[in-house]
């Protein structure tokens, strides 16, 4: 088990349960709590708190993760929302997710919508009612709110839906995963590096790392989409393809794509090896990437 | 022309003018551009971010209402969200909105959820991108999010739309539409309140004023629906009943609805009177009622 896994195992158990019992206590209203907490219960891995939480310990090694569980829960309501969105049948039309049956398919469309826009609301009451100074608020929420909104992942997913079926260049696809999923890795990552009041520098270094890492994400996810087989995908395989997606096996050609995941990886790793001080847990979060499943 | 009507129409244009130009400015996906725009320029009245700037000026009359144009452009953006979210098939399936067609029936329901989705983002993006000091925004933060979210807004729609066909009781009524409703007016007020740094006794005179103004609105709403025409609702008529929806004049008879809508407009009045300063644009701002159209 390398450091980023016990990291996560250490605090997962405890993450999980900081999410559930805040959800319970603040969500009233019977059908939008269920809604809620299906989704945010359905096996997640918590990547992005944990890479937020593992960039906070990287620029601050002393303080206790846990002080941090409300920002870091802020991230993964708003990811469990865009999940929930992306799942509709007029998006990606998904009847599973994580193994599960999507929040749509469980409830109803138009509960799902509710649950969904009750998750990325609350994100930014979460973010709003944290202990950190008020200009530490303000900024998490600007960054969260920019990387979510309309000018990263609600754009790229606008442009995933209207040109489904087009055939996009290599430069339209890297700009919309960018936004869709790229921007919010690096969201995390950056929360965590002004949460540890990491320097200009060191924030640089740290946003080159998550770009690099939301880009093998994106290329990796597109790769399982393609050989991989739908235990480890947690939903249904060749769906991208069958539903004419713009992947990067599909602009690039496989081989291309493998070499382009090898590359970002290389390049998230070259990031950290300019800082000064330990980085394992950044680098080790890179074992994520199993490249023998995607060869 | 009253107060309020003047103090609208002198800074109306500028206020849709700060809103088009923001919004085309920042948002720069083509579709999702339109789809947003499409709905925040269909013709609204403005009353919450208005009530929000009028709040302002009773507060703190030596302010420049456009200094807080984004503060309240913020709350136009979330209110427009929650109507085209309102407006999809799934919920309360309706083809005109202020006698155009819905965003879902204009463009698709996946694109309609997207604009409703950026919409909802942007809005805390502009709360904290604000000129104002950082506690000022967390705090504007703070009450948007909680009347929008899941404990309060979402959760009235939620109820809305479960229970539609059920009988509710009179104080279920109450809650769902002070949720629903009652809420983002309620935010409104308070957040200019907040801006013009009002007092603890001020903002609490503040908040009963917007309570009832909200129920008020609900009540209007609900008979001009029964009783009023087209076209000025600007979208089907009857159509709550057809649906099954509980309405004031359902669940208290039209004569106690009436009543009901007299007396919230007198209390938010009394509010007023309680304060030492002029409140003459918040009580010139209850003219929006307009009684003989409901008798």
């Amino acid at each position: 088990m390398n450091q980023f896994q016990a990291f996560h195992q250490q605090y997962l158990a405890e993450f999980n349960h900081y999410l559930d019992e805040h959800l319970r206590q603040e969500i009233k209203q019977p059908e939008l709590q269920a809604g809620m907490l299906y989704s945010v219960e359905a096996g997640g891995k918590r990547l992005r708190p944990f890479l937020l939480l593992a960039a906070l310990k990287t620029c601050a090694p002393q303080v206790n993760p846990r002080d941090y569980f409300r920002v870091a829960g802020a991230i993964e309501l708003l990811h469990t929302y865009s999940l929930i969105h992306d799942d509709l049948p007029e998006m990606d039309n998904d009847d599973y997710r994580r193994g599960h049956l999507t929040n749509h398919k469980k409830f109803t469309v138009g509960r799902a919508v509710l649950a969904g826009d009750g998750l990325l609301t609350h994100a930014f009451s979460w973010l709003a009612t944290t202990k950190l100074t008020a200009a530490l608020q303000v900024k998490l929420i600007q960054i969260l709110a920019q990387a979510a909104g309309p000018q990263q992942m609600v754009a790229g997913q606008m442009t995933d839906i209207v040109h489904a079926g087009d055939h996009l260049s290599v430069a339209q696809v890297e700009q919309l995963d960018a936004q869709k999923t790229g921007a919010l890795i690096t969201a995390a990552v950056l929360m965590g590096a002004y949460c540890g009041q990491a320097s200009p520098q060191l924030r640089q270094q740290l946003q080159i790392y998550a770009q690099n890492f939301g880009l093998a994400f994106q290329i990796y996810d597109d790769l399982l989409d393609l050989r991989g087989n739908a235990k480890q995908l947690g939903k249904a395989v060749g769906k991208d393809q069958a539903a004419g997606k713009n992947t990067y096996p599909e602009v690039l050609g496989l081989k291309a794509a493998r070499a382009q995941l090898t590359q970002a990886l290389a390049a998230a790793r070259a990031a950290l090896a300019l800082l000064p001080d330990s980085t394992v847990l950044l680098e080790d979060a890179l074992a994520y990437f199993d490249l023998g499943a995607v060869q």
